[in-house]
């Protein structure tokens, strides 16, 4: 166990290293006072939201650690849950604290060219990029440190407490509740801010640019403020916790299948095996981290005037370096590999090199699913010209040929995931998949970096167009922005990816888990399909997601309502605000902007936390295992058609702005405004927030999985 | 095996009375010359694209069966297959002949009142109801008649063919191959039929309405009589079909898993019992059918002038006498019941009225779906006056609540759906599921009489329009349309709720007819849910309905542009057509969408015919079997999501054309047409395609499952 102490390491120094990139990034110019002023709403404004939501997350977070406790009689799980949950919000603050003082830092940059501007934004989102690998990494070797003696081999053997029907395995409850705590403010964070962002967004441009004829940015729309504010909240807290928790999730359930696969494993397992599997995803994380540092430290420090070549160059060196590095953390840690058939039955040790495969699947399946989501939604190829081109015959044909094309999508993202799924297993069992997953996300400081870079080259596009600088400054944040939109595509193949690899670890576990007692551990549970009560566990599964998704839906257009009527009525009142005399009353819209999404994100919440415990103790486990396989089915499908349909609607109404149909002013251009903006809250809100849904039921499910029935009630 | 008559003798009296009420329908006045000839055009279309489709869909089916016939070294099965699709495609052209020549008949009729009009279209469509009951249920009995042999108590004990690993059940492929005959009609006939009624309904609108300023239906425009024929091959003959495929497969499906309890028994039932549940279904279907004659011929005689009330109480009256008449069968033809636990290990003999119980579970379960329908998209209620208060706020608005609101709308639906499950699953296992789906379905004479009778109506409606009668006469029509429009949302929810059930039974049949050996029937086979084989099958299959969406949906769209740019050349070309000296080429419209919309149905209808087999050979059986639950849960979500958007932006619309929010000629009621056009597609081509779809996939799998290895090709 003491080779936990390598990752510790490296958490730290990539810790370290995100106040560093954020010392750096203050170090900057703000330029002129305006721009200060400017930037200082948006900070004042993001802390605001933070504080709310923040609130009402740890009230949730505190009654689920309550129920733990009581239940478990322990203290340990909810304070690691606790824990857990504070690690990830201390990383989603600082990173933001870095991107809402960036802004103006880029603008104030970008006046003296392009590179300068890059090095100013890129710092600023490797603050974020750092801060989740580091702390989530540090967090969870802190964690297995303090609670060695709930790891040690001999300890595994036995179900450590049992009382009623509940047997559970200690070191699997206190991983499982870290990831718990995690995915808890990853589920609100991207709910909150997938709303707050689309709904300060929605309402701006339908009063603003709709009504009163002004430009994005302008500052003379009292929504502006919030609309700079939602990228911050939603683009950069939202993801920063979302790919968090995909992170924690993925080491999480290799861990616990490795735990599990030696309890069932009739005692073949050797001691150096057991803690090969169990050490080895910290391991590989670890090597993840200090690649991705690496990776971080060598772009920060490019001075190529082209940041498209430099991301690129950062995207290939650090996944070769991480390749590269978990291939030595293989071949010097990973035990010869215990590997069976289904369930890992009848063991057969084979060659560590298939866990390399295994990842190599992970990592090649998501490259593919990120070139599929470019294909569909981006103007360079047929499906979104085609789409800008029918947009001509008006809005009802932009709208249904978008519907067609986001669901139509899914046919080759779900063929590939699904032959990943089974390259990953075929090599490796069901710690295969897990292990995939976490291959996915090794160079997650990396990708979280260049994702966060994006919003902030956006703010920073908003804060010159307030602030009136020249517009060339507003031109070269807009091409640093659509640098970003690129290589954020590739983060979100990645993040589909890594979620549905990592839920399917966690549903795995979830099962042996459940599992009633410990001769049914090792002889191996199975969920029949054909079960009654399996099947109805997938459609009510099947059906969340939709349900999730109108909730989601209401929640953007109810507070954009909100906000609407607020504009208007500050246009109304204060007719100085149309012609610059007077300020608009931005902090007014940026309370009810984050009134709304936090009130409107507890809901969807609930439902996610609630469903597992209420299907499980009405229809037993295997109604839970059909609720996760069904809702992950079904999260996948609308994560991929939502974030394509809202891709593609989007990039044809840019194509069509570029002067194609007409352009600007034309009832083509028009009908295309109108795509982008129900294409918004599906591909900011409701995609992102899929993959996240269907985690955190399987992590929900694995944490209280032993306290469902194994049959249902009325039985 | 005799009273195998019985049925035989309902579903000949059913068809006698089919062809009765096509005499009295053609008994009816036409009216004048004008409106003969616009019916006859209506005829003409109709028949040319039946005739086209049936020339592809036969195609279609002779390699299947082709197929089926080399594989399986038989004559039978193929012949039965064909046989299956015959009965389908003639219950579908005589109903379609009585349709399309009741238009102007209703349209004279409603000149003398409304009473009169109401007797001729509701004659009309029970030719369409009484045929498809008759003729289902006549070629069943005669198919079980003629190869009697297969079915009788000694046969079932053993395989009855083994080459290789093909083993398979005489009995079983002989039903499974008639449904999977009725099955292929209906797919095409929905698919290719909602595809027409839609392109010529968006193109008519498009080009009509918003460019050339004209009314619905008015004969200047030359796609009017393409929507005319769209109303008859999309909403009569298309939901014939598909109806009279939920009736085959509920019956056969309860049928086959009776033979397999029969195999999987250890030699516990009795040969009475034996022939009690292979007899009861279609023995159940028989009183239906007459039950369902006599409802019909009640409401055809009923002198009353309210047609809404006469509908509701032929409702009451049917249900009750169905209800009556199967407590009654099942008084005296069923067995006392071999119960058992899952799966039917442990038998123990219980009451026959558990079976009484299954079937009210289903019955009450589609009365729900249906009331949640109308709740969800009548504007007598919350969401759909809602979503029309929402549309002042623009088209993004619009589309954006109508997307959320069909959405949300799945979560009862799905949950009433999961109780009746397991009600009729507690009550009389696997076999309570599939008589629960014939339960729901056993007055489909008398639903499919009142379902055709709107677009009956509709067309009457558009005759009168064309011929310049009397606007009395419109009013009239319209009236007797939108009552057809709330009974066929009754309709709706039965189709879903028994697809639902049918498809299940058919799943549950699969998985015994694809087990790999006798012994393994009788140790009643188990699929693991958490096999990676059964995971890829079901994220397959919940693409696959996503996938077929997109495809229908481009389909419309497609043709409909197609149609766009003829009628535009038609009225550039012709000037005389927009003064009225001119007529427009109607053939040529025709001729477009009736090409359009069947070279459009093939791809969407090979994949649903194919994916089940491409699955099975590479990934084996419990990939398909996954394949269909996953398939299953996909599809009831969108069916339920398309219906309910598409009727609720239908029903704003409508809402608003009251006067609301402005009325006519506002930009709210601008946007609220965007919407219906959207949703259009999404409810009349998606939304029913959807329940065949996954029952195509089942029957497909059930008559190819003893193929399919039991591992994956590469194992």
């Amino acid at each position: 166990m003491n080779s936990l102490y390598l990752p510790l390491v490296a958490g730290i120094i990539s810790t370290i290293f995100a106040f560093v990139m954020l010392r750096r990034t203050l170090g900057f110019s703000q330029g002129n006072d305006r721009m200060k002023e400017l930037s200082k709403y948006v900070q004042e404004g993001a802390s605001a939201f933070l504080e709310e939501e923040a609130k009402k997350i740890f009230l949730v977070a505190v009654i689920l650690a309550a129920v733990l406790g009581i239940i478990f009689q322990s203290f340990k799980y909810p304070i690691v849950l606790l824990f857990g949950a504070l690690v990830s919000e201390a990383a989603g603050v600082i990173g933001m604290y870095a991107a809402t003082r960036a802004n103006a830092r880029v603008a104030a940059g970008a006046e003296s060219g392009l590179s300068s501007a890059f090095k100013v934004a890129f710092s600023s989102g490797s603050v974020m990029g750092l801060a989740v690998a580091g702390f989530s990494l540090t967090g969870l070797a802190v964690v297995m440190l303090v609670f060695k003696s709930s790891f040690v081999f001999e300890g595994i053997t036995d179900l450590s407490k049992a009382f009623g029907r509940i047997s559970y395995i200690d070191g699997v409850m206190i991983l499982s509740s870290y990831s718990l705590g995690a995915s808890l403010i990853a589920l609100f964070d991207r709910v909150g801010g997938g709303m707050y962002t689309k709904a300060a967004d929605m309402s701006a441009d339908l009063v603003g640019k709709i009504e009163e004829h002004i430009e994005e940015d302008d500052p003379r729309n009292p929504a502006t403020i919030a609309d700079n504010v939602g990228d911050n909240v939603g683009d950069v807290a939202g993801l920063g916790a979302d790919i968090l928790e995909s992170y924690v999730a993925s080491i999480v359930s290799a861990i616990v299948l490795a735990i599990f696969m030696k309890f069932a494993d009739h005692g073949t397992m050797t001691e150096s095996q057991y803690y090969g599997l169990i050490l080895l995803p910290v391991l590989i994380a670890g090597a993840g981290v200090l690649s991705s540092l690496i990776g971080v430290l060598v772009v920060a420090s490019l001075k190529s005037k082209d940041a498209r070549k430099s991301l690129s160059f950062g995207n290939l060196f650090t996944g070769g370096l991480v390749l590269a590095s978990v291939a030595i953390v293989i071949g010097i840690a990973a035990p010869d590999y215990p590997f069976k058939d289904a369930f890992l039955i009848n063991p057969e040790f084979v060659s560590r090199w298939r866990l390399f495969f295994a990842i190599a699947s992970g990592l090649i399946a998501g490259i593919i699913i990120s070139k599929l989501s470019e294909y569909y939604t981006s103007d360079d190829y047929k499906p979104t010209r085609k789409l800008a081109k029918d947009t001509q015959s008006g809005v009802a044909i932009n709208i249904t040929g978008g519907l067609a094309l986001g669901m139509g999508s899914t046919l080759w993202p779900v063929i590939t995931l699904a032959i990943a799924i089974l390259a990953a297993y075929l090599s490796a069992g069901v710690y295969g998949i897990a292990i995939a997953a976490l291959g996915m996300l090794s160079f997650v400081g990396y990708i979280v970096s260049v994702d966060s870079y994006g919003p902030v080259a956006d703010n920073a596009g908003g804060i010159a167009q307030m602030a009136n600088l020249d517009p060339k400054v507003r031109k070269l944040t807009d091409r640093l922005d659509s640098v970003g939109n690129t290589t954020a595509a590739i983060g979100k193949g990645f993040a589909i990816g890594s979620a549905a690899f990592a839920a399917l670890s966690l549903i795995v576990s979830y099962i042996w888990g459940s599992a009633g007692t410990a001769e049914e551990i090792i002889n191996n549970p199975v969920i029949n399909l054909v079960e009654p009560y399996t099947l109805i566990g997938i459609l009510l599964g099947g059906m969340l997601p939709f349900f999730f998704t109108s909730l989601l839906i209401k929640g953007v257009a109810d507070t954009a309502n909100l906000m609407i009527v607020e504009i208007r009525r500050q246009f109304k009142e204060t007719p100085g605000i149309r012609t610059g005399e007077a300020v608009p009353d931005y902090r007014r819209c940026i309370e009810i902007t984050t009134k709304g999404a936090v009130s409107r994100m507890l809901t969807p919440g609930v439902v996610a936390i609630a469903s597992p415990f209420i299907v499980g103790f009405l229809f037993g486990r295997s109604a839970v295992a059909g609720l996760l396989v069904g809702g992950l089915s079904s999260a996948i499908m609308i994560a991929i058609f939502s974030a394509n349909s809202g891709g593609a609607w989007d990039n044809a109404k840019k194509f069509i702005e570029t002067g194609e149909y007409g352009g600007k002013g034309t009832p083509t251009h028009e009908a295309a405004v109108v795509g982008d903006t129900v294409g918004d809250p599906l591909k900011d809100t409701v995609g992102p927030s899929m993959d996240i849904l269907i985690k955190l039921m399987s992590v929900v499910s694995l944490v209280f999985g032993s306290l469902f029935p194994v049959t249902p009630f009325f039985m």
